[in-house]
């Protein structure tokens, strides 16, 4: 007789990370309509720009999108790129099975990363139409046609109708088509044409078209006929580096490669004088640390070894991580492209230098602030709100805004030091690119990027930099301007009060001059306070909220206090350790 | 020669879902520490709820958390239930695989669904501490233990020092234990203690005792001896059914069984009348609908037929969806736990009938209020502010607070409609839980729910539902209290000024009068408003927001005009369409 056990056990199954992605496709972004047909535009897109890059070509794009039926929300998308194409030997796996691609293995900043993307683009197809994506694949002198679906059970890309031709040409490219259910087109903020545009404002090498379902075409062209060096790979520092990120490493050479070529071969900034200088660390630290051997092979690496090691990285000198594999947009770049874009009274970029987080990886944030003009965003009761401008290695973040580190630190900025009474009405944008050869996203939609320590405390830093400059150039001029706006207020009902108190006090009763008073203030006044419009006028508003700011300098190991004239109480480093106090 | 294409392609790779996640480990709630600790407690809390459930045991629950060592910041977690125990066969897969496991291919309600989270904490051990998770699994007669990893390269488990022995005693359950780094044991908001306790009040069915590092045993017995009904497997409900599912639904059928058969025996809430209703809707609508066999074999269902008959579906009318898959807390229950945890002035539940979401799949959404005594959580200035308690199948969701529906709906709820003026400075408290076969979470790390457009408004509906009953209970009471307060905070004004202004004003003289009228008021009173404390006084306040709201009511297919008196212009029904407007 079977048993209870092997009653719920007889449930046990596997299931593929495409069946898991099919169920929980808004894990992948696909949630609401205008969103869905963003985040298919956002794959391609990213995936067109990386090709391009890779191959050392200007990358130029053109998206299109046709509606299809209406009344169920069904649209053509199609998107044609200038890269190298895809040889057929790939093409399956590339648009039809998730978790492969040529990114995820590697150590390099490219927008895309994960292997999923375009696979959740033929997924979300299949699912909403029913239908195939056709492609067009120009690469090597060849043409290949065909279609592609994914086999969601096992993962794997089914093919059909496939063609290959010479291709005399020698054309280079990838043209991808779909149609797609559960989606709409229209000019919201996360529509396809605002990520159209802001991909524009970070890619100034990028030449852009879009092509509307009404027929009208919107152009960006490319502001700079430079394409950017061609992503780098690197090899992870090791400040930051985890324990088992070395073990595994390690396990991955051969038998002759010893534990000390290991180090200098695989990590940044590791020569021999350093390994020299980890030895004699260990040497002098025997007492609870594991002995290391460094000649022994590195395959033989063992945890509590890796374990004293880690903890010797943090005990020697280092030098800044590379920055040659973080391809920055340039303050220059992103200076013109502000300027053009939201004419603002004033704009001001910081360039910082790179920084590490968990896992040895290196990042930089750059960061911009614009003032006036068209920067924020429009307030449905009139004037312009604050708005954040979010970017990971120049791909826009549209989505998922309120669970974004970016968003998070810009919140926590104490804005009245900068001279902005409230972020939310006030006319600025703020622009923040991540930039990295990882960005820890909080979903594989990738629109948002994780709460990592030491990113968090970056991007703050960055953008209190440039909210400073923004501050110095405007001096207290604004500021006096809003402080005469509400003297003017409060003196109007002084004007009035003292002209009917001459009257009034003159009979000299106290008694009946307060009851007079009242009755004044409360029609002319008080009406507002009973509908709790004027919360402050019981003087119980609180206190600053004692946020702790504060610059940091410095190679991201020992934090250093700060040059800052202005804030605060506690200061942070790249690695998000506690620095001096210190006291203006 | 290699081609460029060819160099890039050689860095082709398919990688697994255990490697993606070790990359990505923030998507799976690991960032933080605190975070992480909880993340882990969750994962197998919940799971030993479920198995418990499952088997028809009443759970007992055990958490115990050790510090190993201060300075790495590592831990030692180990969780002992009383559920049915893991048979020898599926323990490796169960703890070390990742997408396997007895819940994802079924339609039935669990808190646990991916078949990812305990794999991830046993990767989680892994990297953070190079250590396996050890288990003692008794079951059906048999004590097993030994210790498990994942190959993370392949996705499979590896097991070590396994034995069996007979269990003479029958006992039953599962005991795991790990070693974990990267993670801080506290008391704060997002901790393991926190978590307990919300575990508990949404559980009164468990037994639950967490062991802290002090050696502390934080206790909450059940408070109801019955366990609820074992989760019922259902089947989709039509309405809500996209067309792949259907096409999917019906492939899965063996050659004999016809459509017709089919969709009685897979579907909801078919009957072979409505099978009847469906073919005669169909016939009469040949124009641009592809006609539909009900006769032939279900596997050979086509695309179009689907889109014909999805279509169908909508225009013919449906029972509302089985409620006895879903097994909501109950509102006794909620009301008793709201009573003895936060001890309220006021507390009100409401019950609703189960919704229906894409993919046909049913819910329902269980909401209460509590409204003083420990009710809000503490705020650092003082007083109590606003606080939402969230939950998806009983199971608490600590994190991603702002990313989840439960937070959007509850803030878009425009709450000086019910009396409270601010609800972040309100001793309130709104507990949500959403029940269903499938929970749409924003990521794997299952800590916030989807903006599902359904799911959106029935939360928002049901919050609307229990302020309502607040508002009514209160009546006018609180708002007087609150008035009478600003009230006597302007009149001190008052009286000083008729005080000042009697001696002043005596002698005649309106400019001095006004000169030292000004003067005063700057010195009590403008400081605060020239630091941008009293935003009201311009009176330049915008107006309400014109937030619509409405009641709803129905099976979720057709809105009808709503019964409610208090609110506004646009109801929508519980598919998210736009109702009848309606004026008070």
């Amino acid at each position: 007789m079977p048993s209870e056990t092997d009653r719920i056990f007889s449930n046990f199954k596997e299931h593929s990370v495409a069946e898991f992605f099919k169920k929980n496709k808004q894990m992948l972004g696909f949630s609401g309509k205008t969103r869905s047909l963003t985040i298919i535009v956002h794959e391609y897109v990213t995936n067109s720009i990386d090709a391009a890059e890779e191959a050392g070509i200007l990358p130029e794009i053109t998206v299109k999108v046709d509606e299809i039926d209406k009344d169920s929300e069904r649209y053509k998308v199609s998107v044609q790129d200038n890269g190298p194409g895809i040889p057929k030997k790939h093409i399956g796996k590339a648009l039809g099975q998730m978790l492969a691609g040529t990114k995820f293995h590697r150590y390099a900043q490219q927008r895309g990363q994960q292997g999923i993307g375009a696979t959740g683009c033929t997924m979300y197809a299949q699912v909403t139409t029913g239908k195939p994506i056709k492609f067009i694949s120009q690469y090597d002198g060849k043409t290949l046609k065909g279609e592609i679906s994914v086999d969601i059970k096992s993962n794997t890309p089914l093919m059909q109708n496939v063609t290959e031709e010479d291709n005399v040409e020698k054309a280079h490219g990838l043209y991808v088509e779909g149609e797609f259910g559960e989606v709409k087109y229209d000019r919201s903020q996360g529509s396809v044409f605002e990520y159209m545009k802001r991909t524009a404002l970070a890619n100034p090498h990028v030449s852009l078209t879009l092509i509307e379902p009404s027929g009208e075409r919107v152009q960006y062209p490319r502001s700079i006929e430079m394409c950017p060096p061609k992503p780098k790979e690197t090899q992870p520092h090791p400040l930051g580096l985890a324990v088992s990120d070395l073990v595994d490493l390690a396990h991955r050479e051969g038998p002759n490669v010893t534990l000390a070529v290991f180090l200098r071969e695989r990590l940044q900034r590791v020569s021999d004088a350093k390994v020299g200088e980890l030895a004699a660390y260990l040497n002098g630290q025997t007492a609870g640390l594991a002995f290391v051997d460094f000649k022994k092979p590195a395959k033989d690496f063992t945890w509590p070894e890796a374990e004293s090691l880690v903890k010797a990285f943090t005990m020697v000198k280092w030098i800044a991580p590379e920055s040659n594999c973080l391809r920055p947009i340039g303050a220059e770049h992103i200076q013109k492209s502000l300027t053009s874009i939201l004419a603002p009274e004033f704009a001001a970029v910081t360039e910082r230098p790179p920084k590490i987080y968990k896992g040895g990886i290196p990042f930089l944030v750059e960061a911009a602030i614009a003032w006036g003009g068209q920067s924020g965003h429009q307030l449905a009761e009139g004037g312009r709100g604050g708005d954040i401008i979010r970017y990971s290695n120049a791909a826009p973040l549209l989505f998922d805004i309120s669970g974004c580190s970016i968003t998070k630190s810009v919140k926590e900025v104490d804005w009245k030091r900068y001279g902005i009474d409230d972020f939310d009405k006030a006319p600025v944008s703020i622009f923040v690119n991540f930039v990295s050869v990882h960005v820890p996203y909080t979903s594989a939609g990738k629109q948002a990027i994780s709460d990592e320590e030491e990113v968090y405390a970056e991007i703050k830093f960055a953008v209190m930099e440039v909210s400073r400059k923004m501050q110095l150039h405007l001096g207290g001029i604004r500021r006096e301007h809003e402080q005469a706006g509400r003297r003017a207020a409060v003196l109007r009902y002084v004007k009035q009060l003292s002209k009917d108190l001459t009257e009034l006090a003159a009979k000299g009763k106290a008694d009946e001059l307060q009851a007079r008073l009242q009755n004044l203030i409360e029609t002319k006044y008080m009406s507002q306070i009973m509908e709790g419009k004027d919360e402050a006028v019981g003087g119980e508003e609180g206190d600053d909220d004692g946020e702790d700011e504060g610059e940091e300098e410095g190679d991201g190991k020992k934090a250093k206090a700060s040059k800052s004239a202005k804030s605060g109480k506690k200061a942070k480093n790249g690695n998000g350790k506690d620095a001096e106090d210190e006291e203006e």
